[in-house]
């Protein structure tokens, strides 16, 4: 575990073991939060906490899709903390304009509780985990991301539609949407772009394109 | 991605893309997989999605308690696969004695089932991590086991005796499924023997142990 300068003195073994399971059983939240889309084959909205596991999985099985030569540690360490921040802030619909005006501010004031939890140096760390996620700075962040956007094109193309069909979303909202997909992975984007097409053509996404 | 030798001729990039997301899609069915246990705070039984998420952040955040120095990588990935043969082996409830009887034989078929819709060499990848943690044989699988027999003692201890209560489950056998913890952390260890004993002492466990 690497270190990082803190005002804090380092806590003696126990405390900081106490403080870590506290964040621990915070976490626990995410499950309770819940995101728009469903779960393939299933009537219900998924949460946050099952979502970022399929992350966790996508990342290691496509792997070798990414752009560049990445270090699959800081993948995954992204991919499991990046919706954390969601337990006070919610998770924020991608359509919804007023929701994402507030979002920031929202979630900064999130990761500041949530990751303040953790002992110092680790408190540090998550936070900026979170921070490298949330700016896509890294090639790790963009592949984290490209995933994240992936994820919810699978689920709505494999439920008929799922949240595109519910909201009326037009094939030019869909593949804006998707379009981190494209900085973080050339073949997953055309993998996308073919699924999106194809989504298009079931009449999935809403024809009268403004 | 290290490559493992195999009968099966690699398959060109798109090909194996399609049967990544194959697996990806099939994956989303452990979502449906419910667990005994509920998320802390919830009414509800969790499933072996959301369950293997919290494994993954306890392995970041308690990875300095682990007793030996640990490829965390590794641990994530047994993390994230574990569960895997649960989508067509169930989950076996820990005191269920018949059901556990015939999981090792459950399990091993959907291992070759699951992880054989994988491209060739990958498929030969994560089932070996799915064997590494069912034996405890590395380091890292012992650090993942302990996590995830940690998980449930925090859950039942802070749902006021949750499965244990449900099931009336003795102070003897708590421990001893609990006992796991034991070979991959001794700090974790000691922590959960004094969460069981609180929980005994707050009957959260049945008092009449044979």
């Amino acid at each position: 575990m690497s270190s990082t300068a803190t005002d804090q003195p380092a806590p003696d073994g126990a405390a900081r073991l106490r403080r870590q399971i506290e964040f621990v059983v915070e976490t626990e939240k995410l499950k309770g939060v819940l995101r728009r889309t469903a779960p393939i084959r299933e009537a219900r909205r998924e949460n946050a906490a099952e979502h970022s596991w399929s992350l966790g999985v996508m990342a290691l099985v496509l792997a070798e899709h990414a752009d560049a030569d990445l270090d699959q540690l800081k993948v995954l360490r992204l991919l499991l903390v990046h919706d954390l921040v969601e337990i006070d802030a919610g998770d924020t619909f991608c359509f919804d304009e007023t929701g994402n005006a507030t979002r920031a501010e929202r979630e900064a004031a999130a990761a500041e509780r949530l990751f303040g939890l953790l002992p110092g140096p680790q408190a540090g760390e998550f936070r900026a985990l979170w921070e490298e996620f949330e700016s896509g700075a890294s090639a790790e962040a963009r592949f984290a991301r490209a995933l994240d956007r992936l994820l919810p094109v699978l689920q709505n193309f494999h439920n008929g539609g799922g949240t595109w069909r519910e909201h009326r979303v037009t094939p030019g909202q869909a593949f804006e949407r998707s379009r981190p997909i494209e900085a973080g992975s050339a073949s997953l984007w055309r993998y996308a772009e073919d699924l999106l097409r194809e989504a298009e053509s079931r009449g999935h996404l809403r024809r009268d394109d403004p």
